[in-house]
């Protein structure tokens, strides 16, 4: 194991035992930071790279400062936790080698999940000891090892960057579970001067050693958050006086499901959670739902939304309640550039660790908001793509057995490395 | 059994082989119409007593002129049918002494039920020869009965002309059923001059030879036609492009049965019909229900009505679909007079026929529009009352088998003729 | 102010400041059970007079722990609590004349309820300095001047209780809200020796000065918590892998309010709760209601009962997915005693306080479990009543500003002491 | 326009002015009969070549007799009607050469829909004189023309048997409308020795001259017929005592419209129609439902299927109402041979109509039963395909204004024809 593989253990293992949700990696923002200044990059941090307008369910407050503490407390660099105290945790790193040639982006994500991570003994973390140290917080996605993969590209660039041309950004985003943290990164125009674009993901179910050079299958989604507010009453004593948030809640879910399928492609709908009521002989006066929505491109997704909406609003007048719907995660539906693509399956092909690389996937599968950054970019004229390096999982993700195949974190460094030096202007 | 038995029994049976629903009633009216002039009524008929705009749920011109038809090639009297041949079938006779003394008025009514007669060979009308000579048709609610009461009732009254004080109007309503009926001879004001007002209904559950002299129980009633209209498309093919009028109803039926409880006294609500769409592999574009909605009181009832409708406006929201509501019958609550009670009560004491007699029943049970009558008599410081005659029956109320013990008929209408006598102004 | 009287507002004032929920009433049973002894009662407490099998909806071990600790923490009598420690915080106390005489017992129950409390300053407890110390806990249904009146009780019945005859009784029962805790009681039969059973409730609308001697009204119910368990899966990637347990929740919740209304009486249906799903992009594999059913009497609300639980089991059935029904609260209707009603009532109008008293009240309102030591005393042959003390009440029952007239209290114990003098056997 | 042409058109017209449908054919297949006879086919008809026990949602017995007396009194043969009077309408014709080569079977479909054909001017079936004589009965989806093509087919058969080798077998098959006929032919074994098996149709959204050889997506479906009964009763009298079909049918319908997507592919349902209740007043105690179900493939809609029927079994739980599910149609999944395809592609781009032939569309899209054919020779090692002749519609199919362009006909003949030559053991 060489000087880099052990630093790429080290920092996966220390994100994995320090798990922050979307828009709370503060402890881990501070750490890259202070880890991308040493080797040279030039930083921009918070909201200059992030919109406010559209980080989409960004947590309150006082959840914010909790956690701003706990992270104080708990290893991050005192130096640079002040930019991200308010929970706008996206870094830009940049490396500008003054010659002339493209602007090269490479986007990793930073947050965790709210999972309580397995306690079993042959789960590797545990065993190893880089089990998560906080209840239902775990990275059970791999952006631990994404966070590490961005840190070891900066450290071959850093070594690197007398033969460097054009410019290289890092970009560290926050807030992917839930498609809530890349539309303010790209609102904030922090791709708009890019050439080429390369998000990249580990695992997603492509086998070790396997790599896919561009996924395409992305389902356009929208995140909902509904509240119903009613009138409480004596659900004995004057039943006819309550406005039943609940039943409208509950007609809600079930019409929701009910939706048409689109004869024009995928789409996906659900009723994550609904909860309401505060006492069973009370009227419920409060209810409220997580909704989700689906679509295989952007306008099929806007259909099935306009029609949850339809039955939002229909489910209120019929308990005459009110109701608000807030978004709070977004996602487009984009296809990889197929020229960027070939130029990335190349270098992995020089690649000995993998044994089989795929040019395009466009088999339907899940959401992600890097999609933002790349319609952005496309519609600049440049080129993008989202690439998937295949790991062996210990479990499915979202999973509290999941874990990777660390040997994947070098091989992932080495082969979008290699790729800056393929693409010219 | 004396002479006059004997024609009530004749009329009854008559009416029974020829059951007419509401606003249909051509081939009674015009045999009612008839008798009552050869008795040296006066007659006011059709729209002279009936105001069209309160007429609710009042058959098509095609069915109306459909049945005119039939009726005059069945035994309708060709001398009178005329006057109802459009189905304003209410009749209002009147026997003026000329002497001073109170108006008073009795109120049956003349329709029958989309009910397929028992063709049981036990079932007495079907042994005798009078079952209903129409199929789906039947009167099974004993309105043949109160027909004829109403011509025995005026058989005697005729005899006895000379003794007579005041004037007595007797009125025939059209199409209680459904209470459609009876509010569109309030609103043409045949009741503003009475005094005294008597409705009467045979059976309800009060046992032979028990009379109540007042029923308060009757429910307020809305009964509505709604219809939502969408927007066909073929389901495998463009799912989407479908506004979905079955899912509206289905969605709008299960939300009505969830409409609240009322504190302050019983209500009751049916979805007795939905039908919807068109084909199996069609969206369906059209859906009708037919709903009922009922209450303690009138209050009540509109409570209900009102949520009812919201859940109905609501459902076409949800599914993007448009909705049109129609009153189709209406009755109110009414409580009847206690001091013309009890001098009924006096009258069926006086029948040696009778075993017991109620004043009053205020337990709550069915709906009526008689109510329409009281309510304007009694806003005009008249008394009215509602009384029952108890009778035996082979079968309860809407029941193919129903069948009433006919020697009531002759009690009834003694009963009620003494009681002309004893109401002074 | 005489003594009595100031202790009672000390006493009430004290278990207003210090409110205990359902089974968790420590405190109060530690300073209830001291002072009775200290006063000469013979106490019985704990699983003596508490049937553990009829416990319902009684707080887990961890809760019953937590609270104790509090509860030592918090003013309890250390010579007494550990009776209570695991939750069973019942207490009968007997003063036994050993003389002949009927058996007679007072009814008072102790319990709090999950409100959090008015912090207003014209909130008269904010205002004189005796508000509820805990967040979301408050005594806002008289229960503390129920316990009070018991105290108040003893005190007159241990100051005279040389010219007692028979035997008196004082319960105190846990638990009343959600009628959970009465039955145990009954069970473990505390009342079979009883020959006047009187329980007693201030407020329920009944105006100040007033006062109700047999309150028959209460509607029989039945509380359930409903469970259903499917199967997670991701909503993108797998929906067909889900079993649904929201839409079970949903469509049950639904349905259930929609049980028909009964014609022999009242009928309540209420869902207040609903809980269902752990992530939006989740199907959801968990789900929970609280449900309530009642009916005017028993059989109406098995009625109700037996219609709910087949709703839940065909919405199982529709989702493919477990449930389980969990009874966690129950209560009987029950007529109170004619004849003990009119002896209450003598002592009423020989109150100075009292302007005005009713003999029986039969208008449906709310539940109690009161009622299953009236069905227990009555099927041994003795008589039971609910009487019902009026008072000024700041806010109704159940609301964050409730509060009593607390010169209720020495009006209440003092009509219910004289009763005792005129029971005899 | 040569002669056959000339005939092709006088057949299609003839069978658009009388249309029957499913299973009703019997004048359709009496002139079938007796033509292809004529041309010296060798016939087998009626049960010879349908299995009753798959004959689905065939007519009751009173409809089948009706429709045979109008057939008799509209132009029927009345040498062949006989074979074809109980409803078992398919035909199954072979020209046997005696010399070796393949078996090639061409099936084409003969019925019509429920569907009153436009009477605008510019409607040309109107205003050429050949619009439906029957109200609500129509020629909407191209079958006439089908059957014509078969006929057509037998004529140049027959012309130039002396040249043919091997066999030909003409299926003419009822009621495809619904994928209720073809089923109980291939059950019968009519393709079980066929190489060669090419089903034909025409438009479908394949433009004017253009061509697909081999249609891939139909969708495997299933067709049920839900009935449920529970208890009538009065809905203001005694509403606990019904159990209400109208409920379980509305709540049915929404649940099936929640069933999940596929992840596996595509999926359809459809409630087309639901009728319940007899009156407003009456607690319904019949329902019926009209669904279907559909998916990319057979093993995804026996999912939909399976979710289906717990939906409808669950909801009859719930309201205590007995159900029945009826299979009234059904069509599988199947892929076309491409070496089959391969050449009917290369007859038709020697067709100078046609301009554009495609090889393979694999786009979903409705559903068929030809694929229960298709299946079974593919089993026995046959090839198959289901081929597509675009045609210039009026409107889509299933409208009240479908029209096709004639000069198709003769293209489709000659194709066909064509390709019997090509085909070699």
């Amino acid at each position: 194991m060489n000087k880099l593989e052990e630093k790429l253990i080290k920092w996966r293992r220390d994100f994995h035992r320090y798990p922050e949700t979307g828009f709370l990696e503060m402890r881990t923002a501070s750490i890259v930071a202070s880890i991308l200044e040493d080797l040279g990059f030039q930083l921009q941090v918070g909201k200059q790279v992030m919109d406010p307008d559209y980080c989409m369910g960004k947590p309150g407050e006082e959840e914010t400062e909790a956690h701003y503490k706990w992270a104080l407390e708990h290893g991050a660099n005192k130096d640079y936790i002040e930019h991200f105290s308010e929970g706008y945790t996206g870094i830009v790193a940049t490396m500008d080698s003054g010659k002339e040639g493209p602007t090269i982006a490479f986007r990793v994500d930073m947050d965790a999940l709210d999972i309580h991570e397995s306690e079993a003994d042959n789960h590797v973390p545990k065993k190893e000891g880089f089990r998560s140290t906080l209840p239902n917080k775990m990275h059970a996605c791999a952006h631990d090892g994404h966070t590490t993969i961005g840190l070891g590209l900066a450290t071959l660039i850093s070594e690197k960057k007398n033969s460097l041309k054009g410019k290289v950004k890092l970009i560290f985003q926050p807030a992917e579970e839930g498609t809530r943290g890349a539309r303010s990164m790209a609102e904030a125009k922090v791709v708009d001067d890019v050439d080429y674009f390369i998000a990249t993901h580990l695992g997603t179910g492509v086998p070790d050693r396997h790599f896919v050079a561009s996924n395409n299958g992305f389902l356009a989604t929208t995140k909902l958050d509904v509240t119903f507010k009613g009138e409480a009453s004596h659900a004995g004593g004057k039943p006819e006086e309550g406005r039943n948030a609940l039943l409208a809640a509950a007609s809600a879910a079930l019409n929701i499901y009910a939706v048409p399928r689109h004869s024009e492609g995928s789409t996906r709908i659900n009723v994550g959670e609904l909860h309401a009521g505060s006492g069973r002989n009370i009227i419920a006066d409060r209810a409220s739902l997580k909704v989700e929505t689906r679509g295989e491109n952007s306008e099929i997704n806007e259909y099935v939304k306009s029609q949850v909406e339809a039955v939002i609003a229909g489910s209120a007048q019929m308990y005459k309640v009110d109701y608000e719907i807030k978004t709070v995660g977004e996602g487009v539906s984009s296809r990889g550039s197929k020229e960027l693509a070939e130029i990335l399956r190349a270098c992995a092909e020089e690649s000995s660790y993998i044994e089989k690389s795929i040019l395009e996937d466009n088999s339907p599968a899940g959401s992600e908001d890097a999609t933002f950054f790349m319609e952005h970019v496309k519609q600049n004229g440049g080129q993008a793509t989202y690439c998937i390096f295949g790991t062996e999982l210990a479990a499915g993700h979202h999973n509290e057995k999941f874990d990777i195949n660390e040997e994947t974190l070098q091989t992932a460094v080495n082969v979008l490395f290699n790729s800056i030096g393929k693409l010219k202007e």
